[in-house]
């Protein structure tokens, strides 16, 4: 876990929920939240709406997915009694939010962020981008800033959202007079975005080389069997190649016996190592990792109501934070409201 | 009035909150609201969401301006208790259907709409366009169908705005295999755009051509004493120009004796008519017009508790209606709720 945390931080993460997770988000981002939830204030956003961003086609499958991915938070130890699970549209005033935002970033600006120019890309938007889709940053500004949170785990490549909502904080704050948001910082995690089984970046479900949170023992030893590894180390007794390795970088991920990894990498550059051993060994951690996770996915997808509850409870505790944070920002631009209740 | 109206249609209509309205607003708009009212299902917008995407930079004339259109609006005789009055901020609703809106329209589209190419042209906003101003079209069609209305007033210029809602509506609609929201059709009004003072196309408070709702009997008569004429008609008996003659529209628009104006038309085309007599005539009638709306503003703003109530209840009806339109929308579209209530 990544060391430059301050005590009692306010942490907003969450995922888009597009499909169940993985074991990429299990190195990338889950692990990190089980831990970080004792020692932070952390809110997991269920971003559906933002998810429909490049899904408006299909919400049934966004929505399906938000029962999914709560799954996949209380089976990896996510406690809803000390991390708190909202769905993003149960919470209205970060819609608000966003519209607000969008007044003060111009177009050129969303136009020059980087993610974005890279996801339109790898989308094939091509000039038929949705209008929803270039203003994300500018919502995901609205909920790091509506939580207040001041650190926000993410991938590298994710920086430029980080500056984008810092830059939209110093705008309000300089108009206001106030330090009416506070800035956000991002957290990166030690560990790097976990290759596909297939060796290609990044794992995800829709590229098909993901071992989801909820496989069997069977598809795990299935998957792992199928990586490849070094193409020259043809026999046992050859010297192999650890680096690029895709599983040697999955033991670097997943087998805490740091010592014994070590001792494999050397046996294997000398020679002598098989594959087949190496392919055991991951598929056993991997199994052991997997099987309480899957057995508490099965068992709490037993319990809807009780899913329901817990989403019902983050959304009442969501919306009294955002709520508090578009009023205080509100009340700080000088406008005055109506809350509608007569 | 126009006359093709079906009985009982749902009306939206509204006013940007940047300004005290005038005697442009009295004649394209506001003396038609009066008379719908009664034959329609009426509400008045405050757009004061949509005033900040080009006043970001000043919210409080924003939000000072949502009191004085209301004062503006009961002055003429808007009846509260037959027009709700809401104000756009206290509809959290209708952010939520903007964000869901943009992600069914794209930025190319959106950056061809006419009406928001000559706005930004107007504006000077260059490349710098506050990106709220760009989606202005899509919020436009959040607060049409949030309220299900079948009529919106609105100048020729503004058809495109009116269209792209119906795209929004059909696509949805498409999507969702149902009806879940009617098409609106645009209420063009008989009588065009009155021009200012000074004979510029558009009476607009910021362009000080104005004659606000609020003016003084000596004001008015100030105001109609600098109106241009005809340059040629320099002696009274010299025959004069009734095309394009400020004084002209003006009687056209506010004299309510059309032979005695045809008279004065015929009268002044063959000369012997000066224009002292047509302004004297012209001051008379707009005093009036606006001395017990002027009035009636006054002692209304007395009374700030009562304004208040009125907002506070237009809100809590604009909330009811906007919120259930949300709901059925997203249950059209295979999503689920939590409304975070615990």
């Amino acid at each position: 876990m990544p060391s430059d945390t301050n005590p009692r931080s306010v942490i907003l993460t969450g995922d888009r929920t597009t499909g169940p997770l993985h074991l990429g988000h299990y190195v990338g981002s889950l692990r990190n939240r089980v831990a970080l939830q004792h020692e932070h204030e952390q809110y997991l956003l269920l971003a559906d709406t933002q998810a429909l961003t490049d899904n408006a086609h299909d919400p049934e499958k966004v929505q399906r997915n938000v029962v999914e991915v709560t799954l996949d938070y209380l089976a990896v130890g996510i406690d809803p009694t000390i991390s708190t699970i909202c769905v993003q549209s149960a919470l209205p005033a970060l819609a608000e939010l966003t519209l607000l935002y969008l007044n003060f970033v111009t177009v050129a600006r969303l136009e020059r962020n980087p993610t974005i120019k890279d996801e339109i890309q790898a989308r094939g938007f091509g000039r038929d981008i949705p209008a929803g889709f270039l203003c994300y940053p500018v919502a995901q500004a609205a909920d790091i800033t509506g939580f207040k949170a001041t650190l926000v785990p993410v991938g590298e490549d994710q920086m430029p959202l980080i500056e984008q909502t810092n830059q939209i904080v110093r705008r309000l704050n300089r108009q206001t007079g106030r330090l009416v948001l506070p800035e956000a910082r991002a957290l990166i995690p030690d560990i790097g975005r976990l290759p596909g089984v297939d060796g290609k970046a990044k794992m995800s479900k829709s590229q098909g080389n993901a071992i989801p949170l909820s496989a069997t023992d069977n598809e795990i030893e299935d998957a792992v069997h199928r990586m490849y590894t070094d193409p020259d180390h043809l026999r046992v007794s050859d010297p192999g190649q650890v680096e690029g390795n895709i599983i040697f970088v999955y033991l670097d991920a997943f087998d805490e016996d740091r010592e014994a990894v070590a001792d494999l990498k050397s046996h294997y550059r000398r020679g002598g190592l098989g594959d087949m051993v190496l392919k055991r060994r991951l598929t056993s951690i991997l199994q052991a990792l997997v099987a309480p996770i899957r057995e508490s996915r099965l068992s709490l997808a037993k319990d809807r109501d009780f899913i329901m509850d817990i989403l019902q409870a983050g959304a009442a505790r969501g919306r009294k934070i955002t709520e508090a944070t578009k009023l205080k920002l509100m009340e700080a631009l000088g406008t005055f409201r109506f809350d509608g209740e007569s």
